[in-house]
């Protein structure tokens, strides 16, 4: 169990780390102790803001004397709470966003190597500046760090063909449990020296180490894009769709977004100056983008392609962007579809994923599973079909309270969907953590092999349970 | 610490697996109980084969029990003794060969799922007769076995387009040692439910769980290949035209071997029926191979790059392969290096790794180094340079007992081998792993932070130490 820190050891913290460094003013902390979503506020005795590795060290060698916990935070803008404090006001907040160097960018090896505080959107820019591209977006970008990236092995648009974060890491450095620094930044392509840290640091959401600093994979800018909006009757179709464009032009295919009609028909009544790009309504809808070398090439592919699936029927309609400013338009549809879900009233999200080819089961009979238990609802499942990881959100039965509706059987109706993908092989985190939202329903639903081995790695690296207690894992 | 099996217990595994699955025979057993190597020899208690992963799970419950250790091993064909039983005889051999099964086969999601002893050659077979490949392949191809590929986390000449085993894994099954079975074979391509275990598993060489099936990935099969013998004038030129074909043809390029002509020359003196591709004596050679759709694109592709490097003076000479049987006879040249080395007397072998880039530097710069502290060494570097991996031979002085001397200086020769490579940030196993050979070593030289945690998770997971011990970390 860890400890609430003492005054002298608030001090010698303060000392370390100087003013820049230290706080305990409510108003300083007060953004950085709620989640963006809202959904959870915590308490902390201060907060850290160290300026570098080595103060990261030194603050945790100091947390493990005296067994005060840390919870590490970048752009706070997770999905799960895993970097809220609890309530206790005895955890440390650690923030790593001063620390946000780049360190090195090596254009012949397209490795660069940024403090783990470096905002993405920012690291996106230093690369352009050197004609490479980090092939890892979000909408968070503006304010999502390295570090919390690693972390929380971040997902996004682009890992149909570049992967999650986890593919694009090609070293970490990080703080251990016990005030160590692990030095894990050079770039090897082999290293068969035992147990992996750096797969294991990713993704842990701060739980085993201290994410420092990481080397990262960057890839030839692309020099063009084009971007297809695409109707289509359902998710088997578009199943049949994606393994086509995969298999003729898979190395381009960089997006493989699927839509259903009611999500873009929200978007349509909520978010200002929007259109449909087709004027027809049809059940589904695919965004489909190519990155590529040649504009000219990727045109040819794509109509090709898109014209035979038209004449085999596979699909109903086409319209393939004209320009940058097209293809915006039709990624603001697919990215509007959670604020317009939110104008639509409470809803409950689910991020899960399933083996590809199960994912129109899932998409098919969970709303049936759902309204045969809960009358009324309705679920909808939109997002990265290609990845078999769709964000599905149950909405109350119209004309009850919704807000009251959820809080009674919020939690029974995610323990359906989530048991429905776990019969299905899938994950009840597809790519948005566990943090403290998942904590409970995972230990519940998780296997006891996998939890067991879980909180043996957890117990093994972290004894004193000094990093992020409280979340992932219990 | 592990316990001496008694005569009651054994009598219990033997009534479990039956006479297919247990024997004691020493004829039997004899052959599993050396490495391929002959470098090192164990004795066991038993030989155990079970039959299914509920078999293994039924044995590891009662090993766990009684905490008797347990040596899994698959084809037996790891250079590193990691599946060679200790001297004591208290140790079990659980041998994974008799679980050969392919238990499915996707072509639409392009995934495998195989029991761990099935033997890659026969894999290989099986992905071909669907239309397909498994990108990895190594020497031992026709003893190494899935279970042990993923263990060890296995690489081969193949890697610098395809990654190696890790990247290949799309899941896992295996039993832990609690005797509990994590089934992560399903193919998930976004998976965010906290530590990722088959990361954590592969490569773990059977310390941490005893793999008994995996998913893996295929790719179409390559319907051309070609293949370049190409003379250059030093690893760094080869680096620079590494870097060139990667900018144009990377997504073909899936070999990339520099061989220094020394090697070459070994080859010549001691291998039958081998001739140089080019008669002249050039420092350097580089083995290139392409592999894609069409073989006159492939062609075109080669001639056009190798003859602009040619042209701007970046190479000295190069041969294209005119046939498969060229191509074959181009990379026997590359297999047999290791055959033609031993024939020239012992010699000291080191599986290394840098980042790509450092290569250049660790290849001119350890000969001297040798030297410096051990006059009349010579050292030999070749193998997979786009990853950054070398197999660096050192050779006693000309005239002493080669086996004496290095009885004597071998130690401390690989030792300096190791710290230049660890000075560069490198990795003193790239693709071989630890076992029981580069145990110490590790133990020595790797960084207190690293081996800290291994040992934290080893603790965890593994508290009575009773998988593999004495392998990797202790």
């Amino acid at each position: 169990m860890t400890r609430t820190p003492s005054k002298p050891f608030l001090d010698r913290l303060a000392g370390l780390l100087g003013p820049k460094g230290y706080t305990t003013d409510l108003d300083s902390m007060a953004p950085w102790l709620t989640d963006w979503r809202g959904k959870y506020t915590g308490h902390a005795a201060a907060m850290l803001s160290p300026a570098s590795t080595q103060e990261v060290a030194a603050v945790v060698r100091l947390c493990a004397d005296e067994q005060v916990a840390l919870v590490p935070q970048g752009g706070n803008s997770g999905m799960v709470g895993g970097a809220t404090p609890d309530a206790t006001g005895d955890q440390l907040l650690l923030s790593l966003r001063r620390m946000n160097r780049m360190r090195s960018i090596d254009t012949a090896a397209r490795i660069a190597v940024a403090d783990a505080g470096v905002i993405l959107e920012a690291f996106h820019q230093e690369a352009l500046a050197h004609g490479l591209r980090f092939p890892l977006t979000l909408g968070g970008k503006g304010s999502a760090t390295i570090g919390g990236l690693v972390s929380t092995n971040a997902g996004g648009t682009q890992v149909l063909r570049h992967g999650t974060m986890r593919a694009l890491v090609a070293g970490i450095e990080a703080v251990l449990p016990d005030g160590s620094i692990f030095d894990g930044l050079a770039p090897l392509k082999k290293d068969n020296r035992g147990y992996d840290l750096r797969h294991l640091l990713c993704g842990a959401e701060g739980t085993l180490g201290i994410v420092t600093a990481a080397s990262l994979h960057l890839v030839p800018a692309a020099a063009a894009r084009r971007t297809a909006w695409i109707a289509i009757d359902s998710p088997e179709q578009a199943l049949i769709l994606l393994r086509q464009l995969d298999a003729s032009i898979g190395r381009e295919l960089e997006g493989f977004e699927i839509i259903p009609h009611a999500c873009l028909d929200a978007v349509l009544r909520h978010i200002p100056q929007t259109r449909a790009p087709i004027a027809a309504v049809h059940p589904w809808y695919v965004l489909a983008e190519l990155a590529g070398e040649s504009d000219q090439a990727l045109s040819d592919a794509l109509e090709r392609e898109l014209a035979a699936a038209l004449d085999a029927g596979l699909i109903r309609d086409v319209v393939i962007a004209k320009n940058d400013r097209e293809s915006d338009d039709f990624w603001r549809l697919r990215d509007s579809i959670s604020e317009a879900e939110r104008a639509e009233g409470p809803a409950l999200q689910h991020d899960v994923s399933v083996p590809v080819d199960r994912m129109p089961t899932f998409i098919a009979d969970n709303p049936a599973r759902l309204t045969a238990a809960f009358p009324g609802t309705r679920a909808l499942s939109f997002g990265h079909l290609g990845d078999g990881n769709v964000h599905h959100h149950v909405q109350p039965p119209v004309g009850v309270d919704g807000a009251a509706w959820l809080a009674e059987h919020g939690t029974a109706v995610s323990r359906l969907v989530y048991s429905h993908v776990i019969d299905l092989g899938g994950s009840i985190s597809a790519e948005h953590g566990i943090g403290q939202m998942k904590r409970d329903i995972l230990a519940e639903l998780d296997s006891p092999a996998r939890l067991a081995a879980l909180r043996g790695i957890k117990a093994g690296l972290d004894p004193a349970g000094i990093f992020n207690p409280g979340k992932l894992i219990v």
